[in-house]
């Protein structure tokens, strides 16, 4: 098998926005079109084997979960999906293991409306590279900057399941019960909060996903909009399967410092809250912004507490 | 140092284009503005350690010829480069290391005019993906598909000298003089010709640029074409360089089969040629398209000959 009959036999698969790209995969460049009045809002992340997934992971597993992660970076600032290439770096062109990935990649473009429209392929240590690209009307992206002492600190739903995932992943052999189960599949498919970051749009202050973990991605908003984030420990959404799985207290820090959560942190005007919350009912309030700086964690009794170590750092 | 202080202290170069890029660095997305009848170019390049450049390759060079190749996709399509992305694998955060890539990238992005808007920096097995972005007129881009019988096929400078630089690269030690300088710079520091693609624009009936070699990237052109590529070896441009130090053979079976070049390769209905040439002085006519399909090449004395092994393929 070539590459090029490898890219035509599991990376050509059809596009959902058949009006914004003028051209798809098989020339030197992909072509995008978006309307005079968006903006295109463009996303790189790398997922290194060993590093940001096991050796032995899934290929379907695998092929959902690196489009779910790049995805969510379009989310964070309230992008509509368009399309996104994919670099494949792989030691050999193992047909099930390419047919498998394929196969998680495109359920995952699917469920995100996400074309693939270009990207590399070639022998080498596994690696992926996927740039997502999203259009966003002209000025309404939402940045990290822009909280305002008073506005409440938002979340998108449970935190901390990916963290217990990768921890159950990384036992062998991994547990096998609905907890267990429930937290793997956090782990493998996390789902990128699209329809909320488009929803926030105009209305939220500052957003963006927790990759690094909530504490670790408080201090970025905070920092980058000059403000406090005061965190209400007992606001934190812990769900049932991380307390049964990991006991109070870890599942507590799971959701404080582990990264990978994937649901999108944000500021939010008071006045805002009730239509949020009706149209998505997993949103909590997990604090507010006060003037200052960095982040404060307050415990069940209201009182400060020290934050945990926190934060995924490549070269620290 | 953690990441992001990496990226701050390396990868935090100043913009060009201020006008089209809304939001650079530091954030979840960065967004682009084009202009109403404007479409944005896209392409992804890998670079591996041991397969696109060698495990001890100066990391100067190696920052200048990552984006140069990224960038000649570009070139290939007529676009005006924009901006560009950066997913950087590391095996540790070498000081010396990264101020020198740092330097070369920023020395490319400045010849080719692209602004360093994203990315990720991440630890693992030495690896470069490049996005690159530009934009091009409605309608205008160059496509491989295109050519028309009657059309001059044309390619924009010296063939083989890059394939030349990577057989000297690979000796050890590598041959010192001018022409071992001259071909090893080459090798290193593709100039993507970006004025020559945006030249082309509304001119060449098909264009792309030669990364696989002369010969698969012909028959790449005639395939998207529908058409027979025709070449005349005596045309070829070989440059002194590269004849002095390989002979007449291997300089031609360098410059037909060798990958790298990364000049563009287009044809062009005969009336363009002179007001090209006067532009363009490097460009030279190196065979015509005509009715039929794949690639025929002509010897000295006009006879057919068969073409040698061609192109590379990473999962042959």
């Amino acid at each position: 098998m070539t590459e090029f009959e490898l890219i035509k036999r599991y990376f050509d698969f059809a596009a959902p926005h058949q009006e914004e790209i003028a051209l798809g995969l098989g020339d030197d460049c992909a072509l995008l079109q978006l309307a005079a009045d968006e903006q295109l809002a463009v996303s790189t992340d790398s997922l290194v084997c060993g590093v940001h997934f096991p050796e032995n992971a899934p290929p379907f597993l695998l092929g959902q979960r690196s489009l779910a992660v790049a995805a969510s970076d379009l989310a964070a600032v309230g992008a509509s999906p368009l399309a996104f290439t994919l670099a494949l770096t792989l030691p050999e062109a193992c047909e099930d293991w390419l047919r498998e990935f394929s196969r998680g990649l495109k359920q995952m473009a699917g469920y995100c409306g996400l074309a693939l429209i270009g990207g590399d392929t070639c022998r080498g240590p596994l690696h992926l590279c996927l740039t997502v690209f999203g259009s966003v009307p002209q000025g309404q992206a939402l940045k990290r900057s822009g909280a305002r002492a008073g506005d409440l600190l938002c979340v998108g739903g449970h935190l901390g399941d990916t963290g217990g995932g990768l921890a159950l992943l990384q036992k062998a052999p991994a547990p096998t019960n609905s907890a267990a189960d429930y937290l793997l599949s956090r782990y493998w498919t996390p789902m990128p909060q699209l329809a909320l970051g488009q929803w926030l749009r105009g209305k939220a202050s500052a957003a963006m996903d927790i990759s690094d973990g909530l504490l670790a991605d408080c201090a970025h908003l905070a920092e980058a909009s000059g403000v406090c984030a005061l965190i209400n420990e007992p606001l934190l959404p812990l769900s049932e399967a991380l307390l049964e799985h990991f006991g109070d207290k870890a599942a507590m820090d799971y959701a404080l410092c582990a990264g990978d959560d994937y649901v999108l942190l944000f500021s939010l005007p008071p006045e805002q809250l009730s239509r949020l919350q009706q149209a998505f009912s997993h949103v909590c309030v997990i604090g507010h912004i006060q003037e200052g700086s960095g982040v404060v964690l307050l415990d069940s009794n209201g009182q400060p507490r020290q934050a945990p170590q926190s934060g995924w750092q490549h070269f620290r």
